[in-house]
């Protein structure tokens, strides 16, 4: 963790790439497929992984795995790394763990999740891995869960999404 | 919102100071007179609001409202921005709601938020406030709920939150 | 409450009329047309009803409200009455509510229920009315939530839902 | 099912014992052996559980099982089981998996539940089994998960909870 006896103001610059969803190629590949492609090259990875500073890890059908280093920079006013540091990972593991059970021409669109702050987070936390995984996949509905643990596997957060499935028009 | 012909990178860069909360103050301020002091001043101010872009509008018993502008680097990888952006307001909101209707020498910690997304936020969709109220206030657990909402007063998300209240302890 | 020093074995009869749904009413008919006729008889009342001991008091667009008297046949194991009951009353509210919202042709299903239990529940409490209220209504997903208050206006539990809206088949 | 071509009223008698949680013999057993202890005997059995027609099939540390048959006097108005039969069972399976977590003198009580409804529960669709999980038990707050399955194993819903620990006063 940063000297905190330093007082003074510190900075970071991050670096994206204008989102540009591939419509295209969600009509053709998986969903696997599609989020491996997207998240291999920076160009096409989505601008929220660099400004939380998170990273993909694994895509496998019904499966999302992400990692981060929480920072100073995520701080609350309560002297903790902010509950929403944890919301953004979860969220992400949750959309892409049904996103990576979707078939070629599939869409979806979290409705809503639900977070359980379990353990602080902490810049001396070191790095945390959220794994999320579908619960079920209906025609029109999917949920999901995932969990947030520190590298000794302490559970440090655990939540649910439910997603609404949409299919995408196929071109004529 | 951003030229997206333009498929350059971005950067940004934020400022913080390092998150420093004054449990000496915390035991003699209530929790409204704590946070219009953390927030008045860039250097108590915490981190995440830097690093998400929000700020906070007011704290008054039992209610907090924040504002962000949802831009290009919140997006997720399809194409609007993330929950993660919705969560961390709306969980922000929430707390400060239940630490705004603290009495000096009480602290709190966010056990569970529960949010559902309503409508897309994009980077066009202009300054978005949340406001946060308290549910309910018993001796060790409050609730608290939170909306966003766009320009034109439309609902954007919604949640509720549950919190642990713990007694600070006093000094000798 | 029943005398608790009589430890002897305690019989409840409810009756009820085997539930049906009238779908061509209900392509016809708006949500609160459809709830007001079907609550109005008891041989179209559903069977949860008497089950549980609740009422209908009023259904408005957007708006409905349940009372129910808890009773010791409600009670779990640590001498209250059960989440199970306020949870069933929260659910109803939330889901008439999000039907008394709905056009003729328009049939819903709740996907999923949050409950928050503020205060114990008992046989003492007396009548507990349950109001539920649409927050959002979109073409396919719908929100709503409920608070049950003691007869002295004093908050027992609150609930958020959500709701898929599913078209009803035309008739040709 | 019930014949739904007879439209006559229907009864049904439920028999239970006043509820008397023994807080004595809470301060000296774990969880597992009160729970084990409290359903063996129908005279200790929760009034709630005869009520929806549920009962207690195995109770191991951290873990609660219970099973029950959807029948007609569950419905709901759209004629199929009233989502407060499942919400029920898996606040029963909840909250009992975090008192068989308890150790002797501890206490609880349920904060909220989140339950996510998967597949329309019918008459025809026979016993459901409801298995209930303690996530995470810390000094204070314990969070638990269940699902519900059919007899082919297929999940019908899935909860989370959290639960608030109290410990009992010790007797002079």
């Amino acid at each position: 963790m940063s000297d905190v006896s330093d007082r003074s103001a510190r900075t970071r610059t991050h670096t994206w790439y204008p989102a540009a969803p591939d419509w295209e190629a969600m009509k053709r590949l998986s969903g696997v497929e599609y989020l491996r492609r997207a998240f291999a090259d920076e160009r096409t990875r989505p601008p929220i992984a660099s400004l939380l500073g998170m990273r993909a890890v694994a895509f496998e059908p019904g499966r999302a795995v992400f990692e981060a280093e929480p920072a100073e920079f995520h701080y609350n006013p309560i002297g903790t790394v902010h509950g929403g540091f944890a919301a953004t990972l979860l969220d992400s593991a949750m959309a892409c763990a049904v996103h990576a059970a979707c078939k070629p021409g599939q869409a979806y669109t979290t409705v809503e999740i639900k977070v359980n702050y379990v353990r602080p987070i902490t810049a001396d936390t070191g790095t945390v891995t959220c794994e999320g995984r579908t619960i079920s996949l209906g025609s029109r509905i999917a949920t999901a869960e995932a969990r947030i643990t520190d590298p000794q596997g302490r559970l440090l957060a655990h939540a649910t999404a439910t997603c609404l499935l949409i299919p995408l028009e196929r071109p004529g």
